[in-house]
């Protein structure tokens, strides 16, 4: 199916509008390329920013676009149909920006807010560990208050945007001696202190435009009003940017599969073969069909738990549902899409085979799909 | 996870908790017995008449409850998440009036629908035949024109409610020589008329109580008020009336799937092995996670296509993909229900493999999901 | 396909066609009304073991048939081809027989190989209890030592032929105080000892012809010769003889897959649907190739383990992917082959129904597929 | 599962741990830098033609090793573990040089077939065209016979080896006007003909060190003794050679499949979260369990298709079962294996990536795998 979206205002749907041209004209067609150059297209992001894209659910008070998480999360999901590092920039930067607008001291927000919702500064998350994956509160990094600051030490793997990031939103152990929950706090850490340093990128399958790369902290020392929300009680904010940054990650899924949808639609009508369009043997057809259909219902069901959000009700059960299935589902439609280019889809001629290694990414970002049915499990008894 | 449903008004979560109520108390615990009997409930239609139960979507000029399909279709969930007998059972009468309320004469209208809405009269709907099941337009069945009315001779196949309806309506040969959809015509045939007969019903691998059997037309007479839309129109009617079945048939298939899954997570949270409960294995908790991300996603794809016949949009082809997914989605869960329960779930003293064998039926009623695959194949290019 | 072996001698060819013969003729055509009276067919097993065919793994010198687990296995194959009560049956027999064969003193296998081998005893296998279906370790059971023999106290649950077999092959703790492998041991109880009794039938989704009943053991007394190797050593007879049965339950889920492939075969080359045979349509045509594909898989999968079973190497990993994979074949291509057949499949007018009732089955017994992983993921390492 | 090989002789054995260092030593550690730079590794053909592993299963007349099937497989299975580019290359040679030795005149084969099993020619196959991908009778390219010999005009499409090898065996039009399967044959081109060219190889997702390129006959004239069998009679060779063809791309395809497995479990053995290793959390652990019962089944599959080959019997229907079974699991395998691995999975720092890549081509190559289910279809009633 060409999508078709049901949107709350007319004010979104202009806005869906505004950001479709966008894709069409200024994202989609550097993708190929700028993979291939593995180059960071930072220009993008400042270009968001000034179209008032990087702040869409953050108040309008702070400069935010004040939309509902169900809009939001389409604009996300457009942008990863023409180019996931550019959907999955903005998830992370809105994720990187999630503790300063929700827990941030008013100065703090006041100070930089405007900033990040602008395109002035981008922002990555400093979570994972390399030896903390799945278990993030087993973290070692430590942040020891020293004279009315912080003196950070440790390494943060796997982060998105580590190296072009300007500023850096870091979980460390301020407190308490064990491994655990407890005593960690959340932290913004410019990319310009001294003694912070990124590895070069990891080589990784796809998204080679989106750097992903460890963090180093040697000795960063960091003022107290670094400090976001209260000390030693980071972890709750964590996992709270969690639940609304695997909704993202849902979101720019679908828009790896959707664009896979339709790139295996329009190929299937135009490639004949024993005299007829592909599409119509039933052997294609079928499989355009079940994809087609996963991609609704991976579409629907972030978007049921987007407005679960936006009405205020629980919905971290859910959107570790919207992260699996659809995370799952990209990887299925665009292994199949490539399947119905046939030998043209294996090639870098066509975007498919981009768009399937693209897609293996978000079936292990933030929280892998192993751990998004830990989260399941855990809830199966709520109503939530 | 258990559910909880997004309604879209007061009055209409009011209706569902009333519905629950029903469902926990009069209906599902007479399931077991009466399917083991082979008993068709008749008296709960005429129950459900008699709370409104049975004219929700249609307009309240006719007594119908005025409601949005969006809320009609949780009703059936919820009526077969306590018995398919039953939820199906609406679904198909609703189904049989829905020619009637929207293409019928005034007069037919006035003089049935009161009684349809109520309860009195249980409809039945007679589409295929024996040799025609997924290739409807094939049909045989004629309606011969004669003084005033129409004289029937055929056989319908596998009509839901066939013996024990009160009308069917028909889809017959009017006009025309050769097969196709041209020359169809949409009758109101009372099950009392002479010549009309029903064979014994099917026997099933489930859903005894739901009969199912060939309905045989042999000269039966009516008038030609009978008549239901314009003559030789009548298959587009039969396809606007499956349109709207099949997502009745979809919100029965998460009525099953969500029955399966509760059983089975009660189930994994109570029963102990190697010290723990079974639902803390991974092994199994993760097939939980599973089961349920497929439920929510299954009544996320019904719903939304559900708000687009609300909304006046197309909707055919999301239909055939809310059908097609939440009957294998219904399949696959009841099947991993069983398995949760292990040796318990394989016996009758749990519902679990009584609701396997309901989901079967599922993924063949109303086009088998073959059939659903080439509606969504060909309207692959639309946005609807 | 239709089933073409390769078997490893000119006496096992004839076998086979011998058992085809025999299935074809007298087994087959009894499964649908058995079946529906739930009539145990106790006079089928007295004619294989006449025929030979119950003791054919074990050596000539006691009349068993001599022939190789990989010939065996078939022959188990076909029998459930034909009705899987009567397959299943002589794999729990051959189960039940084999600490006997394997482990049981001179005199105790003197004394009863001949009448097991030769149908005049039936056997069943006790191992599972209530509380400890997959942690068999964790057995509540006792054999007390006394005066002598033995005093036999529990109950035992899931016994397939509970209640119409003849003897028992029991596993109780003997020894030790905890739970745990320590402390159990093998004893043949035959069926009539005082204190032996059988609960009725579990009322199952499928096989009703294959009683499974718990057994209970209430003081019942067995002469100390009813030990079956080292007393406090039986847990790794348990083990072994599973290893064994394993294969016999994969064997079984071939044969049911195959019974199935052949009635959607046949259904798809004679039903026609828009003027072609439906097999000609993809749609169809592709599903039962993937059918196909997967019964020849799960066939050759028990063969390799087989082979490996007669050249004496380890074999239980393999054994466990068989059991797992043949029977989620059995399950997967039951369905499908329903499915093929549409509304006809879902009656008991044909096959197919029933076997999808029974394919469940062969999914839990024997260790569910949940334990089958768990085995399997402990040899991870193996190469065996 | 660590691999262990049934092998029918001693001979077999040695030859399969010859390999086994070879590819361990030589061939392995080589792909991935030869792949990140695109480099064909002609020097390793050379290497196993001078081992005498290019020709082993042709008669040892030709200078052939003169093995069966099942071993020659077993031995492309190893090199395609170790590298996939090598383990195909191998098969595409063996499958250019089937139609010469099968059918070739003596005098051909006496020039000829040495060299090419020698190692010191290397072969490529071209029987598809741009437009003919799937319906390969359609193709296009001519050879005209002009005095004495064939005047070849035409681009053959996907041509592995194309423009790397020494010699193209080529499918061409000898007679008839329209398109169809008569009038094609089969011809011996050298890659240094006159008016023989070919393309850059395509940019492909996975395999660059494997050329895949068009190649193109521009009046390129070959003598008369260049025809392979007789003349319009070329495309049952093509389809022949298809058949084992597919068994040498199943074999690669359980080689790819193993080597991901074995990484993941290596991987899943070390890594230790929540302070047990992965694979011991049954999330992972029954994963691994679903990967290695898979893999096992896929070579079993296409080792009992090898064996009836060897025995000369039908084995076209089971070739693609192999084919279509092997590469779906070879995809399957290798995306979780990447899965397991986690972030370390998506980076070229380990090969799970690499694999997966590579894997995706096996379900495309030598007739995609919606073919394979065409081929399996028209077979359904045979016993083949």
């Amino acid at each position: 199916m060409r999508v078709e979206r049901a949107l709350p205002t007319r004010e979104a749907s202009d806005l869906l509008d505004l950001v479709q041209t966008l894709v069409n004209r200024e994202i989609a067609p550097r993708a190929a390329v700028d993979e291939e150059r593995a180059a960071f297209p930072r220009d993008l992001f400042t270009r968001l920013g000034r179209a008032g894209l990087l702040g869409l659910p953050y108040p309008a008070d702070y400069g935010g676009g004040g939309q509902p998480y169900e809009v939001y999360l389409q604009v996300v999901e457009e942008l990863a149909r023409g180019w996931l590092a550019v959907g999955l920039g903005v998830s992370v930067h809105t994720l990187a920006c999630f503790p300063l607008a929700g827990y941030g001291a008013p100065d703090l927000r006041e100070a930089l807010l405007g900033d990040l919702i602008g395109g002035e500064l981008l922002g990555a998350y400093c979570l994972s560990e390399a030896d903390s994956g799945s278990d993030a509160a087993a973290m070692a990094t430590t942040a020891t208050p020293v004279d009315g600051g912080y003196l950070v030490n440790g390494t943060k793997a796997w982060t998105t945007h580590g190296g072009v990031a300007d500023f850096y939103t870091l979980f460390a152990r301020t407190g308490g001696s064990g491994p655990g929950a407890r005593g960690i706090s959340c932290l913004h850490v410019p990319a310009s202190t001294e003694g912070v340093s990124a590895a070069p990128p990891e080589r990784k399958m796809g998204m080679a435009s989106s750097p992903t790369a460890s963090v180093r902290f040697d000795a960063a020392r960091v003022d107290g009003t670094a400090l976001i929300g209260e000390r030693n009680r980071g972890f709750g904010i964590a996992l709270a940017a969690l639940d609304s940054g695997r909704l993202g990650i849902a979101a720019c899924a679908v828009g790896v599969a959707q664009a896979a949808m339709d790139i295996a639609v329009d190929y299937a009508r135009e490639r004949r073969q024993f005299d007829r369009p592909i599409s119509e043997f039933q052997g294609v057809g079928f499989l355009l069909a079940d994809m087609a259909t996963q991609v609704e219902a991976a579409r629907e069901l972030y978007l049921a738990a987007a407005r679960r959000r936006d009405l205020g009700q629980p919905f971290g059960a859910r959107a570790a549902m919207a992260k699996l299935f659809a995370s799952d589902t990209a990887m299925r439609v665009t292994t199949d899409a490539v399947q119905v280019l046939g030998g043209a889809g294996y090639t870098r001629d066509h975007p498919a085979e981009r768009l399937m290694r693209e897609a293996k990414a978000l079936q292990i970002v933030e929280g892998t799909n192993q751990i998004q049915r830990m989260v399941i499990n855990r809830h199966l008894d709520d109503r939530g």
